[in-house]
């Protein structure tokens, strides 16, 4: 089953950009009365029938439309960009295929980059969505200064993943089901004392993700699987 | 904390390659005198004092060695190559940092690769082993047919990802701490009936891994965590 994008088709954009279009039409050889399904990555399925298989605009038209299964949770994940950029890529796609509603950079003291091509995570994303069956997007922020992301949190259960001597506990033993969640993680290098303690003073848990030494990417991906479990 | 690799240390290999000797003394500084850490990728640290700093190869004495915490588990999963190699490096990368043991590559009916640089998986889980701080390195082994893999199959606990009309159960759900587990996992095109069937018959229970729909090496991660956050 093949999915495709369209994130303006409640607006009328009853049509698939190009790349789109030439996937459909030249590699999948879709034609004119083919059915085909689109997400609008708001939540939304379209079932549509192709009325020009024109490779570089397939128009259509929808036959109906359907939500995706609302989630009773949510997962937001704040973490520190890599130094490799393929690596945070790399989260934001595994994050995606199993299920993240949030992701924000953040810009700790000892973040090694603090810039990111958001179009190439947004890219990642979409076909992420596309290859899992999924009709919503993440929202992704941007790299965001640390004391602002505490700061902005508004999730019921608040979470830093950081390991030292006092051994927290475990993620996955201190999650309530069907609650939105924050998770930061932090740098190769970790959080700070001091950033450590302003998310403490904010309601945020300490918490281990187990008694591997996980990379930031890792870690993120760790974290979010961890709450997903939780649920299912 | 650095840790460095020399598989035949045990044997009287007392130094670094060139390319961990390069690390230690350019990029460390490392100097006559210091102390390192060096692994086996056998479950074995050694503390050790360098006595030639030598950039092409660092020679060192043995202080003491110690092993790694033995865990009363083992896991082991066995899957099927993607067909972007990438992504097949990646699943090592990430299971070596999460915990494995044994990874089996297998050709399936659907695998649309057969052939794998083991020289270049053993290279990312080298690395991935020294970045966790661990002292083993699971045993890889090559591309093997999937009748052979069920066949050699010793473990307690024997799983095959496979999600159908018959829901089957979460493996979370499944696992009893402290076994040996195997789990396999498909290619894109997913197992055949016939393979499913053979697994079956040889002990293999039917498990899923969520609701969400995996690439291949995400689900060989999320087994492989899964299997790690029972004991933990």
């Amino acid at each position: 089953m093949n999915l495709f994008y369209q994130p303006a088709i409640s607006e009328g954009s009853l049509f698939l950009d190009q790349e789109e279009s030439r996937h459909c039409v030249r590699v999948l050889r879709k034609t004119s009365g083919d059915t085909i399904r689109v997400a609008d990555g708001k939540g939304y399925f379209y079932e549509v029938v192709i009325t020009k298989a024109d490779q570089n605009k397939c128009l259509f038209e929808i036959q109906h439309q359907f939500q995706q299964e609302h989630r009773p949770y949510s997962i937001h994940v704040a973490i520190s960009p890599t130094k490799n950029a393929d690596r945070i890529e790399w989260f934001v796609e595994k994050c995606v295929e199993i299920g993240i509603d949030c992701i924000t950079l953040m810009d700790c003291k000892n973040t090694e980059r603090s810039f990111i091509k958001k179009d190439r995570l947004h890219k990642m994303a979409v076909s992420a969505m596309k290859q899992s069956l999924k009709a919503s997007l993440p929202l992704i922020n941007d790299v965001t200064p640390f004391p602002q992301v505490i700061g902005n949190a508004q999730e019921e259960m608040k979470f830093i993943a950081f390991v030292d001597q006092s051994n927290p506990d475990h993620l996955k033993d201190l999650v309530l089901p069907n609650r939105s969640y924050m998770v930061l993680i932090g740098p190769e290098g970790d959080f700070t004392k001091e950033e450590l303690d302003i998310a403490l003073r904010s309601d945020f848990k300490k918490v281990s993700l187990g008694s591997s030494r996980l990379r930031t990417e890792t870690a993120g991906i760790a974290a979010c699987h961890i709450l997903n479990l939780i649920q299912s």
